[in-house]
């Protein structure tokens, strides 16, 4: 049996840096926590933008914070298509040569040169839960989720480290092709 | 090596009966073929409806023909959730205690009270095609479709027989969720 991390999915959302949130939420804005999420210091803040693609806007799509170096909109391929942006799949921070989109906040809007990806589905652990599993950072594995649509999903990448804690990180587009509910349990696959 | 099937990713669409169609676009209304689809007899249809559940419209979704004996709306996991339908995921034509949704054409609405499926994936075969693979019909196998997001689709049905030609259908969020572009190839594992 392989080691079982729980399954966070990510529906599509955003990090904003400093300068961005300032432009549209309005100058020395702070954001405002709305409730933690499981990797430590992050959480889903209250606030939220419109994003805006060349076919079509996702309205009301929600900022996680904290601030970040770098803007990054994190899509579904489902909800990139839907707004007629091809983005790539990367890694969080891996930005470069990725898309653009419009951002529309209450005070103004930014127009991105690039930042918007399909997240690469990844596997938080944090450095006791890596050694148990037998991995490391960086690793790729594969992953089980069991049910009406089991399926493995290969070439999950391992984020392992302090700043990490015990959880799977796949899109809703990935998540509903498993047939995932809340409580959706992965076995990782070396 | 396991037997190689080509994939058709299943959009969003909709299969109408007879009573349907003439309130949908009028009394004794034919529907047009667009296209002919890769499983015999059948086509992607000029007609488009809106689809309405309670929290939203997919508007314009396709019809495909001929004419069944049961309406049969096959969304995605996706698609379902973003109007508010729980559906369950369902063999075409088993529609026994599914949920239902609001159908608008030019001439008329229909209120189906069961119909909306999200298609159990599936892969289609001829005799021939069968025989080669060393499946026969109902038989359940998985898939493994190569590339970036690689991955295996367990308890996947195979409907085997001279109606059926060689495709695998998946829908739009297991097709994203295995990064399949049009030329995508599955492997039948057993």
């Amino acid at each position: 049996m392989g080691y079982k991390v729980k399954v966070g999915l990510s529906n599509k959302h955003l990090h904003l840096q400093k300068d961005h949130l300032d432009i549209l939420f309005g100058e020395g804005y702070e954001l405002t926590m709305k409730k933690p999420i499981t990797q430590p210091g992050q959480y889903a803040a209250e606030e939220k933008v419109d994003i805006v693609g060349p076919k079509g806007t996702l309205k009301g799509i929600r900022v996680l914070g904290p601030v970040r170096p770098e803007t990054q909109v994190e899509l579904a391929m489902t909800d990139a298509r839907a707004i007629g942006i091809k983005a790539p799949i990367k890694e969080s921070g891996k930005l470069e040569g990725t898309p653009g989109c419009k951002l529309i906040g209450p005070c103004g809007e930014v127009e991105l040169d690039h930042g918007v990806i399909i997240a690469w589905r990844h596997v938080h652990l944090n450095p006791e839960q890596a050694a148990e599993a037998g991995v490391k950072d960086k690793d790729i594995v594969s992953l089980r989720i069991e049910g009406e649509r089991a399926v493995v999903f290969e070439n999950v990448l391992v984020r392992a480290g302090e700043k990490h804690e015990g959880e799977v990180h796949i899109d809703t587009d990935e998540g509903n092709a498993a047939g995932c509910g809340p409580d959706a349990v992965a076995e990782i696959i070396k």
